[in-house]
């Protein structure tokens, strides 16, 4: 028989806090501090076995619950000395949902349940304290009838409002027992009137009315909604915990509060939190009077005037200090506790891990290192990898004035301020003349990369979190948000509006790209520390992981913020974003145009010196990391200009005719540019352009060793190749160019050839592709698109909606889509493997700084993940907790 | 040690017919001759490894094969009696290619190779016929300077018409000893001219040369151009047969001629055929003279006035029939013969397989079967599927009133009507926008194929039945008239003129292939019947074949057609080309531009009972075999103007305002709509899309079976379905609807729920998708397109160049890509029947047709493939010759 009710309390509890997946957290955790032998008020909890039984039988209990209830409430009644609606020695109790993982959504507390109308004068009777009795009795219909009934709050603060006016009182302290007995019976009569039905007296039917309230709760919207934005399964349930109360609201030595152990924001050894005198739990949250700080320094800190609890109960808050430490102890994590003061003795209510900062994760973590808590592998899994984003970039001062104008998506984090402009050319322009600026576009395409990169920061009106603005934004580490659906821009009169505000060309705005908020003017920030605590944990990391990080950078200054930041190589460098400068554009365009080889040719020849330069600045900031660069890649198209007026703006300033260049762009217009002629394709057709590619690259790595740099690492990468005999031909016109240079110089830098594998045939055929290819990197973007047929610049239109139903649970672009995506991934590594046994496998698209795509990757066998420059500490972190989680395994 | 050179001749041959891949089709079928004991001129051949070995060893030949040619051609020397080089006995020989399949674009023939100053007088003497001896010196010069070292033929034209004129003649034979002597230096001053070096005298370095050339012809464009369109692979090779010459220029009983068994456009049992009396092997080609036919009755038919080689040369026609039936019964097939009559003895120089349009080859294969020669099997194993496409074509209404302006040769059967075109690229590009065109050509040549494939029909005024454009129209299928002397084609002016009737470029005229006619303008066509002959095969197909044939069909009379081409069911119906009528693409937009969910059911409800209509009239003509229905698949910006006239028109016609559609039809607009808002995703996020379907489809089966019909086996099929997910909650929609259909009806109609497999995630999760899906349809053209990341629509600009460079063996939209996309299909198959044994697998994509992909298809264990109505008996056919290709692989 299934056991359905766990019981705690009098220093032992049937569960312990390894339990919470049946207990939930809070039941688990009070077993375990009963258990701890810590001052807990006996209860039982009902495990999430109960809720899914529950939903598994159309919404019934099974028959044997009641019975197991009963004994156990009976038990606490025991302990407490009460009996569960006995009007002598009423026992009152808490109810409360416990999940897994804390949830908001889920019915949180009822308090104060089983109280009636004779309970609550048997109450007065045996306390002596009968405004004690009626405050609880009003608290309790107030509070159940919100939360298991469904009655608005506001109908009873409006009651008591007009009953302390009608008395000419201010606050809830200054109404006695008599005004709290009518107030309690104008909300009864309030429940009655709204739902059609008396409030419950009978405090049975009380009882299950809010233990059916905690298990509804589990499928509210809100508590789905969280499931899926957090991955939580929803077989998972909840459960409920009974708890006698103690009474925070006994009068002056009565109290009630939450502490962490160690400052959330910071990571600080101190209690620090907030405490109410003569109040119960729900007015610390409530603000209808103010908490004042636990410690005495945090009071000093904030210049407050009223007393901390060190100050006011030093006794209590030493007992509470020794029960923290010992509970720190004892979870070896840093804890968030919940704690009631009873007429001078204290009660522990609930202890969890506390939810920290990132910087507070840091410090806590490394800190407990020194102390002997917990050791080095701890410390490196206690923090959340995507979390370190927060540390790396500056962010808004959260205590400075703002005028907030638009919110749109968080979709670069970062803060920045600058002059706003809406072109890429007057970006760079401005920034060429070290004004900051921010570029406002409705939406971007490449030929604002350059824009993107002079700009401080981006700001869209159109797109999601994978447009090109974000996704572009993200590989520069410069903060975005994108999709602000309420700024318009007129660029014609040179302004942009949102919500009545105009901001005119040149105006300062701030952005908060984590945030996804636009705010007018400067806005103070703060500037990220790397910490001496980061430089340690980082350490720590790097000697567990296994998994190299690379970074994706098409610049050296990319490249340079990426090796501070520890990348181990480039495993992505793309050539296309060279040909956008100005200066080059005209070139490319002339190549695109040339209706000979020679014409061609000629344009490539006033290429090649540029590329070579740009070569020779990244692997001079490399020194001598492997540097993977892939060969041109996107559509002929894309350089081109496409509206009339580009097009006429474009002829006139390279002199081309415009006709023909309209003509050319007519032509290589394409349906599905995403599967057109691009990449290797290119190549194929016009193997020149490769040519040059290869003669810059390997002219590049010769002269950096020629001035004296470290030999270059270098690995050619052919993209989009599908077929073996792609890159056969590709690889035998490179090592021709490799001959000729030879010849040339004598010599000739060393090289791979390798390819991405970004086609599901490439992935398929990848035992023979690695007969050719060197190496393999994973392009999962364009992996993602053709295995799941899923455009990712068309996938926003419905992508959210696949969210929100659960069609999908996690977006593919962002997190590497494992039972696809993933089965090819193992699968090429593994084919690619079996003909070139020390074949190099990496992965180079936006899924190299996910964490969970990191620990994919280290499940899969891969060599390295290539990032933004931005996210290589996130994947060294990420990277050795996947080598922790495999050797825990093994072990 | 390897053999490079194997004879024949005397009755015996080294070779035999089996070894084509090692000899050559014509050396292997020359030796087989020989052993059979025909009369067949000596000779050997050098093997197609030695080609292959030429062309890995950097183009040259092994040290022993000079030795072992010498040895061969002495044998052969002492068989003609005479020595090669010998002017006392001079030994003439000729030298051909000879590839496994007979190749347009190789060296054809060189004849008279041994000839030079010393032993063409020696050859007169021999003969005591000078003129003979220069003749066949003269043509020797002309032909070897042509063929091998490249001097254009008009260079040799011109000066015999020069002398010719000077001496005032006409005619070739007019022309004496001395004459002839005078040219052939005149000749070989001409090639000193153009090459800068003089003509061969060495017969040693004449026959390397020639051999020389064969090889070096294997890699020409032409031949390059033909494997690929033939799908021959590169590293076959070719032989090298060389062969002592027998003269068909020795007088007038000389005679020269090629055969069939039987009549190659009809299969009817007669030796079909042309000859020329006195006269070598070129000269039928040349079209200088008119050959003749070879039967009597064939003259008759055709009302030629000079004598058939059954009047002119009785015996040897009667020798050359008994050979031919003898021929037939040994090769079990019917035969393409040449011969060479020399002073009234029968040499046979070739036999081969015959070319055959799919008539004859239908014809010949029944007409076999009773003759006793081949079994069902092989009858059925020897029609070429695709050949069939010919048979079920429309063919002239003989009724229809038509305006004749031409005659020629009816060189391939069918009819044809389009535009005139006088280049294979104007042929190409207006085909590729979707025109009907008629290639007319004077003649045509191998660098005008891809302008034939392109046209529906090819016109030539020169060439006869065995010419370029003849033999590759029948190749092709492509309807011919060849020879249609009448014809002026003047392509500076752009037009051709006919018995004074002047066609400009652009005009309308039909051909009949069959018939040899030209007709101006369009004329009434009438569709096939399936003839007797036809019926029977395919009844023995039918018999032999495992794998199930459905169609694609979208309408009733689609339906219809099919049905009449044996079509077992439809296995795909797309309900979207239904929405594009005039009365429902309004309703449709209404829905598209419809901003509520009621407004999106308003306008489905007016949709839903055309739809009910469509479904009624399709189920009814398919009487009660299967009909998959697809569900809406094309996103929704399909249905929606775009240009801003066709916005404007659209507005005015359906009183929806322009601003609105025009915003509607930018918020719709996709980058990549192949892999955007479609299929299934549609259906997602607009679930009473699909609910009205499937209530159109339920209520249509229900009252076809009301209304009499049989009972609707109806698939319904969700397409582009990439997660499980997805699948579920569309078929618990759908579930749903019938329920509701139920309860309103009292029944409802059965059906199963299925689904295209088209993304390369599909197939990775058959498994679970078969959980839900009852059974799967691949549509290969979106595999084909995710697999290998490209687009159909784009893939034409790069496509022919990855064919042309050999970079893919074939169209993958046309044959299914076996090594990629195939395995997917293998995979998918095996994945879903794991967890579904029973699930029902079939194709429906454009490769549903085509022969090679349904071997693929029965071979993954499909249970059926689905194809176009007319590519139903081609699906039959291929089908039963995959069914027995297994047997014969498990016997």
């Amino acid at each position: 028989m299934t056991k359905w009710v766990y019981s705690f309390g009098d220093g032992k509890g049937e569960g312990k806090s390894g339990m919470k997946n049946l207990l939930g957290g809070k039941g688990a955790n009070l077993a375990e501090m009963s258990n701890l032998g810590l001052p807990v008020p006996p209860g039982f909890s009902i495990t999430t076995e109960l809720c899914t039984h529950y939903y598994n039988n159309n919404q019934t209990y099974p028959t044997d619950l009641k019975g197991e209830v009963e004994a156990a409430l009976a038990q606490v009644g025991k302990l407490a000395n009460g009996n569960f609606g006995d009007p002598a020695k009423p026992l009152l109790v808490s109810v409360r949902s416990g999940a897994r993982v804390s949830m908001p959504g889920m019915m949180d507390t009822v308090l104060n349940l089983g109280l009636n109308a004779t309970t609550t004068e048997g109450l007065a009777k045996l306390t002596g304290d009968a405004r004690f009795a009626y405050d609880s009795y009003r608290r309790f219909i107030q509070m159940y009838s919100n939360v298991v009934l469904g009655v608005e709050h506001s109908a009873f603060e409006e009651i008591l409002d007009h009953q302390k006016a009608e008395k000419g009182v201010e606050l809830d302290t200054d109404l006695d027992a008599e005004d709290l007995k009518r107030i309690a019976g104008l909300f009864k009569k309030q429940v009655e009137k709204e739902l059609g039905k008396s409030f419950p007296e009978d405090v049975q039917e009380q009882l299950w009315g809010a233990i059916g309230a905690v298990f509804g709760s589990w499928q509210s919207n809100r508590a789905n909604t969280y499931r899926r934005l957090h991955n939580i399964p929803e077989d998972w349930g909840t459960a409920v915990t009974v708890q006698a109360m103690v009474f925070g609201n006994r009068g002056d030595t009565s109290a009630t509060g939450v502490a962490f152990t160690r400052d959330p924001a910071t990571g600080e050894k101190l209690l620090y939190g907030e405490f109410l005198i003569n109040a119960q739990g729900e007015d610390v949250v409530a603000g209808i009077r103010t908490p004042q700080p636990i410690s005495k320094i945090v009071r000093e800190r904030q210049g407050g005037k009223k007393l901390s609890m060190e100050e006011a109960l030093p006794k209590t808050f030493a007992e509470l200090k020794t029960i923290g430490d010992m509970l720190e102890k004892h979870y070896r994590d840093m804890q968030d506790v919940e704690f009631t003061v009873q007429e001078g003795k204290l009660f522990m209510l609930q202890t969890r891990g506390g939810k920290r900062t990132a910087e507070a994760a840091l410090k806590a973590a490394v800190d407990m290192v020194g102390e002997g808590l917990i050791d080095r592998e701890t410390a490196v899994n206690r923090v959340e990898p995507a979390a370190l984003d927060q540390l790396l970039h500056p962010t808004l001062d959260p205590d400075a004035p703002k005028q907030l104008i638009a919110s749109g998506l968080g979709a670069s984090p970062g803060a920045a301020t600058g002059e706003v402009v809406f072109t890429a050319d007057e970006a760079e322009k401005l920034a060429a003349d070290h004004h900051d600026v921010i570029l406002v576009r409705a939406e971007t395409s490449p030929e604002d990369i350059h824009g993107m990169h002079a700009a401080r920061g981006i700001l869209t009106a159109r797109g999601g979190m994978t447009s090109h603005a974000a996704v572009v934004a993200r590989g520069m580490g410069r903060p975005c948000v994108s999709g602000a659906g309420s700024v318009k821009i007129d660029i014609a009169k040179g302004e942009m509006s949102a919500d009545g505000v105009i901001i005119k060309r040149g105006e300062i705005i701030t952005i908060d790209g984590a945030a996804g908020k636009v705010f007018k003017g400067k806005v103070k920030m703060r500037q990220p520390e790397l910490t001496g605590d980061f430089g340690t944990l980082m350490g720590w990391a790097d000697e567990m992981r296994t998994l190299k990080v690379r970074t994706n950078a098409d610049t050296p200054t990319d490249a340079a913020t990426a090796r501070k930041f520890g990348a181990e190589g480039i495993g992505l460098c793309r050539t296309e974003h060279m040909f956008f400068d100005a200066d080059r554009i005209i070139a490319v365009r002339e190549m695109i145009l040339a209706e000979t080889l020679e014409g061609r040719k000629a344009a490539l020849a006033k290429l090649m010196p540029m590329q070579r330069g740009d070569f020779e600045g990244i692997f001079k900031a490399m020194e001598g990391y492997p540097v993977t660069v892939r060969l041109l890649d996107p559509p002929l198209h894309e350089f081109l200009p496409h509206s009339d007026s580009d097009i006429a703006d474009v002829a006139k300033a390279s002199g081309i005719d415009a006709a023909k260049l309209k003509a050319r762009a007519a032509a290589l217009h394409e349906s599905n540019p995403m599967l057109g002629h691009r990449g290797c394709r290119l190549g194929v057709t016009y193997p020149e352009i490769y040519e040059m590619q290869a003669r810059a690259l390997l002219e590049a790595a010769a002269n950096v060793v020629a001035a004296g740099g470290k030999p270059v690492q270098l690995e050619i990468m052919i993209p989009l190749v599908g077929f073996k005999t792609e890159l056969d031909r590709l690889a035998v016109r490179i090592a021709a160019v490799a001959d000729v240079i030879k010849k040339e110089k004598g010599k000739v830098p060393d090289y791979l050839i390798g390819t991405m594998i970004e086609l599901p045939r490439a992935a398929l055929r990848a035992a023979e592709i690695a007969e050719t290819a060197q190496f393999f990197s994973f392009g999962t973007n364009d992996l993602t698109q053709t295995t799941l047929g899923l455009s990712r610049d068309d996938a926003g239109m419905f992508l959210g909606d696949y969210l929100e139903k659960g069609v999908i649970a996690r977006d593919p672009f962002v997190t590497i889509d494992q039972d696809g995506v993933g089965e090819l991934i193992a699968m090429a590594t593994t084919r690619g493997r079996s003909t070139r046994a020390n074949l190099k496998v990496g992965i180079c698209g936006e899924h190299g700084g996910d964490p969970d795509s990191i620990r994919f990757c280290h499940d899969s066998g891969l060599d390295y993940v290539s990032c933004s420059p931005f996210r290589v500490p996130v994947a060294r972190l990420a990277a050795a907790q996947a080598a922790l989680s495999t050797r825990h395994k093994k072990a």
